[in-house]
């Protein structure tokens, strides 16, 4: 089995973290200088590693390992929500490079290849997955060409060409390449952290479904406009999320999740009636029955409020991600590697965030591996992991891509 | 009785809505650069009227007339609400510069005094009717110290150094200088406009509570956090936004207004749970203990979500300025110049919204005129009047003037 470096590692780790730094944690938005810079360093790294790197068109970084035979890709993504953690994709890719580097430091693992990679704005400030669905063969130009940056409206096309990537190629997942993709994270959550456990295997990935509602009403003044002569945009929008907050529990699963993470009304002024309404809403499961059942009752609500009126809501889907199955036989060797290196401290459970896994699940036998969020804290920057949960997730895949490799667990299909 | 030059009139308010024209209206906040060149205009517009104007260090304008003997103050705000209409505010200025020209051209008048002033901030860009509670002693230093602009952020003293007010004294408000004030304003409602009406005499000014709520929970991941874990401080906003609206009619007068201009989630991201929610609110009526009665159920309806939890709501008092009436007087002198020019198609009313005279009020007798709002609609670019009214409106404004200054009517307290 390959031995992992500690402090290279952590070092990796902590000299990233410095790469858009805010408090504890760290601000490097899809395609910001910092992610840039974040990118351009990885290509480095990958050098001094041994592969060959590139930086692709979405501004996929793709370091191929010169070993032939049997190959695993491995890798997550390096940009972060606004003010979120150091770990929450960095460290998935710095796995990659780092399982890399234990393959070639010991002569046993040699002749096990594998290809690292860091995909681009899994995180959604432009669009959905962009990098691994580039890569995946899922993105079209149309889509590149509409997309804009949610908070900034900032155009996909504008911020690839600042970033320095337009006109470079996309680079496209070869048929028959790979035996399959794994992909490391934190939780995100208090699972692990709350039952003392130190690994989870990921059996599948929830689905996420996304809308916009706007309302249209009038702005008028708030003083003179009597209230029954209303037509309030943010009453409107309220009032669905109220529905919304009261209808879901009662058709939900036990794991569902729903949030509204954003609401804004324009003109936005103490003393005016807002004349119009966004607000930003999304609902997960990992069954695909219950995200229609939830979608179901999400239309007839605004089917609802519509006919009441005075408002006009209208929906935009802006997310839709069908919910994705992990690999059995991956599972498997992630769990005899678990089960070797932290006995009984590791669980099979499903992912609520959404990973790049998912997509590569649509073309390859695919593994996912968590590590513990410390209280669970997630997308913000006080998002942490013990060192020794850190150190202890990188040997367990590197384990476990050595047995996928090494046919001491079942290939690929 | 002086005769107004409707030309002139409707030349001049057209001239001012091209400074800071924004389709059919205006946005001119307060301080902006638009905001200072309407008011250098209006200085030049003064001196040729043969007023005497100043700009002092809170951005008023006044221009003092030059006859002797019992005098007026007429006046209203030249800012507007971001991207509002082209006379709120902006029609009662220009009034009093054209009441101010008919004065001067008529020799049966010319012995009536009339000062003009343009006060500054009665939109609450940075703080509550700045330029009128400055020339009535009720703004502190302090206070100008501590403002700052309510979208942006900047402080009150670096706007009034760009706008190049920085050290410049502040006009007081001289005992006995006056009769009174007269303030002529558009409705911003339909109650004219819906009853075919042409005038409004103001009986009062509503007061108006407003307050800022703070809601503090945890951010955290939209798909990782069971529903049951979460502290939202989105949802926990909005679930007192639905108690207002629920609760307000109950304890409410017919009269009465409520509001939530805006609401804000921290982040602000379609993945991220809001650990900070920001929501402002502001109810008004013209009677003090309806207001106490809703301000008691507002407080209740906070205690009542601290108690539930799980996020703490804060709140701070943002706006508050008591009910005031009109002097009974001026109303009668308004109230015989509009059956004069237009029988039976004026009103006594209350007025929704704030204006400077409820500040002037609390030193002089004070009176009200409202013209029409097309449709009701204010604090937005489709404002409108018809000419016809604006026209009226200016000549009874004058009418009214003579009349109080020629001591036709009762004089002054």
């Amino acid at each position: 089995m390959p031995t992992i470096d500690p402090g290279r590692l952590l070092g990796d780790l902590r000299r990233l973290a410095e790469i858009g730094r805010y408090k504890t944690g760290v601000h490097r938005p899809t395609y910001s200088k910092e992610d840039m810079e974040a990118r351009h360093w990885l290509v480095g790294r990958m050098r001094e590693a041994g592969l060959e790197p590139t930086i692709d068109g979405i501004g996929t970084v793709l370091g191929r390992g010169a070993a032939n035979g049997p190959r695993l890709l491995i890798g997550s993504h390096l940009e972060t929500q606004p003010h979120a953690g150091w770990l929450d994709g960095a460290m998935g890719v710095i796995y990659g490079l780092e399982v890399a580097r234990a393959f070639r430091d010991d002569p046993a693992c040699r002749g096990l290849a594998v290809d690292v990679g860091a995909w681009a704005d899994e995180e959604g400030h432009y669009g959905s997955m962009l990098g691994s669905r580039s890569f995946c063969g899922t993105l079209p130009e149309a889509e590149i060409d509409h997309a804009s940056n949610r908070m900034s409206g900032k155009t996909l096309r504008d911020a690839l060409a600042e970033a320095g990537l337009a006109g470079r190629g996309r680079e496209q997942l070869p048929d028959g390449r790979y035996l399959g993709y794994l992909e490391a994270h934190v939780e995100q959550g208090d699972f692990l952290d709350a039952g003392g456990l130190r690994l989870g295997i990921v059996t599948g990935i929830v689905g996420i479904y996304g809308y916009r509602f706007t309302a249209l009403g009038q702005q008028n003044h708030a003083g003179t406009t009597r209230m029954a002569a209303r037509k309030d945009a943010g009453v409107a929008l309220m009032r669905l999320w109220h529905a919304l907050e009261e209808r879901f529990p009662q058709v939900a699963g036990p794991h569902s999740v729903w949030t509204t993470g954003r609401i804004t009304l324009d003109p936005g002024a103490p003393s005016v009636i807002a004349g119009k309404a966004e607000m930003l809403f999304q609902f997960r499961d990992i069954s695909r029955e219950r995200l229609a059942i939830m979608d179901a009752a999400l239309l007839a609500l605004v089917a609802e409020a519509n006919k009441r009126g005075p408002c006009r809501i209208d929906h935009e889907v802006v997310a839709r991600t069908e919910p994705r199955a992990m690999d059995a036989r991956f599972q498997e060797a992630l769990e005899q590697a678990a089960e070797a290196r932290a006995p009984r401290l590791h669980v099979r459970m499903q992912s609520g965030a959404g990973h790049d896994a998912q997509i590569f699940a649509q073309r390859l036998p695919a593994g996912m591996l968590f590590v513990p969020s410390i209280a669970g804290i997630s997308h913000h920057y006080a998002e942490d992991t013990k060192d020794e949960d850190i150190v202890l997730g990188c040997q367990v895949l590197a384990d476990a891509a050595a047995r996928l490799l090494g046919g001491r667990a079942p290939g690929g299909r």
